[in-house]
C-alpha cells in the first residue's frame, strides 16, 4: 500500500453547494469539469444530483459523455467549449447542451442538430470564449427564437471583488441581454459573492464546492493521507534527497512518504509545506521526488505510519501559496494513483 | 473534440532505450513508474518488452498489478517501495519482486512469502529509501543466502556529473556490496552517463527513455497538439484572460485553445512558453486557465485549427525551464483528458 488515500467528504461538498445556493434566490448549478476539480466527477455529480442539483457544466463533450453515463438521462449537462468539429455525435447521442461560442459553432450546431438544445456564450471582455457584441448583434434575432437554454458569460476578475472589470463586464452583459426571454447566467463562485446584481437566473459554482478560495467559508472537502514507506536516523551533517539540498542541522529522524510530484504534489511547493501527524506539524525536507517526499519527524516522538498533507490543518489554498499558484490547480492536479474514498454521514 | 492529442512515438522510445543500452555492457531494464512517466505504462512497457526488455521497475505494488496484467507472466516487475503492509497478496498473486528497503520490510517479506523473489535496496547517502550500512551489516548474512534478484541503490546527484556526491555514493555502494554474488545496480539515466564504474550488472533508465534530460541525445517521444476552440480580433488596449494580465499592444488576432493546467500544463509556465503552427511560433498570452490557453496568432496570417505545445520545436525541458521545474514533472503531469495515440513505424 505505497499509495496515498484521498478522502472526499461528500457532506462537506453538499454543505458548500447549499451555502452558495443560499446566497442567491436563483437556480444553482454545479461545475464538474476537470474530473470534478480532481475529486472524481462521477461520484461528486451523482451526490449533487441526489441532493437536488439539476444542471451540470463540463469543459468538453468527452467529459459530458462520461458524466451522462454516470448520471442517467435526467440532468442537463452543458458543455463550455460548445459544439466543436467532431462533437456532433457525442452531443446528439448523449443529450448534451453545448454553449455555442462563435458564429461558426452556431452554424455547425443548427445545421447538424437543429432540434438539439443549446446555450450561447457571450464575451463581455475576457476575450477567451463567446460571441463578441457585434457578432451577437448580427445573430441574436436568428438565435433567440430557437429558445437557447441559457445565455451566459464569464467574469475575468471575480476573485478580486473591487476590480473595475467586474462592473464593466456586468454592464456589457446587461447591454447584450436585457429584455431577452432566455435564462441568463454570469456568475461562477466568485461572481456569486459579488452580490445579487451578478446572479441573474442561474449560478455556476465550481471551486467553492470543492473547498477552495474565493469562497472563504467553504468547508474543506479533501483530505490526503500519505503512507510512510520507511523511517531512519540521519546524523548531523548528512543530506536527504536529490541534489543534497537539505542537510541535517541536528541528529534527526526522517520519514520517507509515498507520494510525490507525479501525484500532483507540485514540486514548486518545495519545503514550504508541512505534513501532519494528528495535530502535530512535521516539516517537509529536501526536494519533492516523483514518488516520494522526505519529512523531519524528529520532534514527533514516535514513528507514524501515515502523514496528512491536505485536510483540517492545511488547506488547498495553503498548498497553493507554497507552490505560487491558486487552489484550483492544487485540486485539478490531485493524483491518479491515489485511492479515492468517498465519505458520507 | 475539445480535447488535445498526445502522440507518443514508440520508435523514438525504443531508439532511446537502445542508445542508453549501447552505453553499457550490462543489462538494461526500464523504469515505467508514474504511468510510464505520463505516457502510458501499459503501451510503453509492452513495446519495450517486444523489443527485448525483460525487467521493469515501478514505484508501488498497485502499479505492478496493472503492469503485470498488461505484460503477462514473463518479465520481471520490481517495486521500488518494497513490501509494505497490505502488499502481500498483490506481490504474491501478481508475481512482483519487491526491493526491500528496511529490516521491517525484510522481516515482513520473509515471514509472509518465504519463496517469493525479492531484491534489496541500500542507502548510500540519499537518505530516502534503503538499508543503512549498519543495518545491512546486521542482516546481509541472513539475506544473501536467499539469493536476492538485485542489490541496488540510487544516486542523489547523478544529473550533476561533477558533484562529489556521485563518487562518494559509488564508494559506499562498493564497500557494502563488493564480493557478493547477487547482481548489483546503481545507475538510472544520469548514472548511465557517469561512466562504466557506475554500471554494475543492471541499469534502470527512466526519464532518458521518454526524451528528457539529463540524456541530451534523447529523441523526443511526445508531441502535444491542442485544438483551437475559437479565434477573435482583439482591439489595442483590450485584455485577454483572467486578471486582465495581458493587454493587447496592437490590434491582435487571438486563439483560445482547449487545454490548461487541469491537463498538466503547469500554470507556472505563464507566458514563457509558445505554441507552434507548423514551424511558426505563437506566444501564449494571459494566464493559463484550467481548460484553456490564449495565444497571439496575429503574425500567423491564418486561423489554425490546432497548435502544438510539445514536440519538435519545444521540448519537455524547455517547458520545464518556463515553469521553473524539471522535465520529469512536465512528463508525469501530462493530462488524463488527452487522447493518447501511439505511433510506430
Amino acid at each position: 500500500m505505497a499509495t496515498a488515500t484521498l478522502t472526499i467528504d461528500l457532506d462537506a461538498l453538499i454543505a458548500n453547494w447549499r451555502a452558495l445556493d443560499a446566497v442567491t434566490t436563483c437556480e444553482t448549478a454545479a461545475v464538474v469539469k476537470a474530473d470534478g476539480y480532481g475529486l472524481g466527477a462521477d461520484r461528486v455529480a451523482r451526490c449533487l444530483m441526489h441532493n437536488g442539483v439539476r444542471k451540470f457544466f463540463v469543459a468538453a463533450a468527452e467529459e459530458g459523455v462520461s458524466l451522462r453515463q454516470a448520471l442517467g438521462p435526467d440532468p442537463e449537462i452543458s458543455v463550455f467549449s460548445g459544439h466543436m468539429a467532431g462533437d456532433t455525435d457525442m452531443i446528439s447521442d448523449m443529450g448534451l447542451t453545448p454553449m455555442l461560442n462563435s458564429v461558426d459553432q452556431i452554424v455547425r450546431h443548427v445545421e447538424a442538430l437543429p432540434a438539439n438544445p443549446f446555450g450561447v456564450q457571450l464575451d463581455t471582455g475576457m476575450n477567451r470564449l463567446g460571441l463578441e457584441a457585434s457578432e451577437w448583434a448580427a445573430v441574436r434575432d436568428l438565435v433567440l427564437p430557437r429558445n437557447p437554454t441559457l445565455v451566459m458569460s464569464h467574469l475575468a476578475c471575480a476573485d478580486e471583488p473591487e476590480h473595475p472589470m467586474n462592473p464593466r463586464q456586468l454592464a456589457a452583459f446587461r447591454e447584450m441581454t436585457d429584455g431577452i426571454a432566455a435564462p441568463r447566467s454570469l456568475a461562477a463562485t466568485g461572481g456569486i459573492l459579488l452580490g445579487s446584481d451578478y446572479h441573474f437566473d442561474l449560478t455556476r459554482p465550481g471551486v467553492g464546492l470543492y473547498g477552495g478560495m474565493p469562497f472563504v467559508e467553504a468547508t474543506p472537502v479533501a483530505t490526503l493521507g500519505i503512507p510512510v514507506i520507511q523511517v531512519r536516523d540521519v546524523a548531523e551533517g548528512e543530506s536527504v534527497g536529490y541534489g543534497n539540498s537539505w542537510i541535517a542541522g541536528r541528529p534527526s529522524r526522517v520519514a520517507t512518504i509515498a507520494a510525490g510530484y507525479a501525484d500532483g504534489i507540485l514540486r514548486a511547493m518545495g519545503t514550504d509545506v508541512s505534513v501532519f501527524s494528528g495535530d502535530q506539524r512535521c516539516k517537509v525536507i529536501g526536494r519533492i521526488s516523483m514518488d516520494m517526499i522526505g519529512v523531519d519527524i524528529t520532534d514527533l516522538g514516535e514513528d507514524p505510519s501515515r502523514l496528512e498533507l491536505l485536510g483540517r490543518h492545511q488547506s488547498v489554498d495553503t498548498l497553493a501559496d507554497a507552490a505560487g499558484t491558486i487552489g484550483y490547480e492544487i485540486l485539478t492536479s490531485l493524483g491518479h494513483r491515489y485511492t479515492r474514498r468517498y465519505k458520507v454521514g
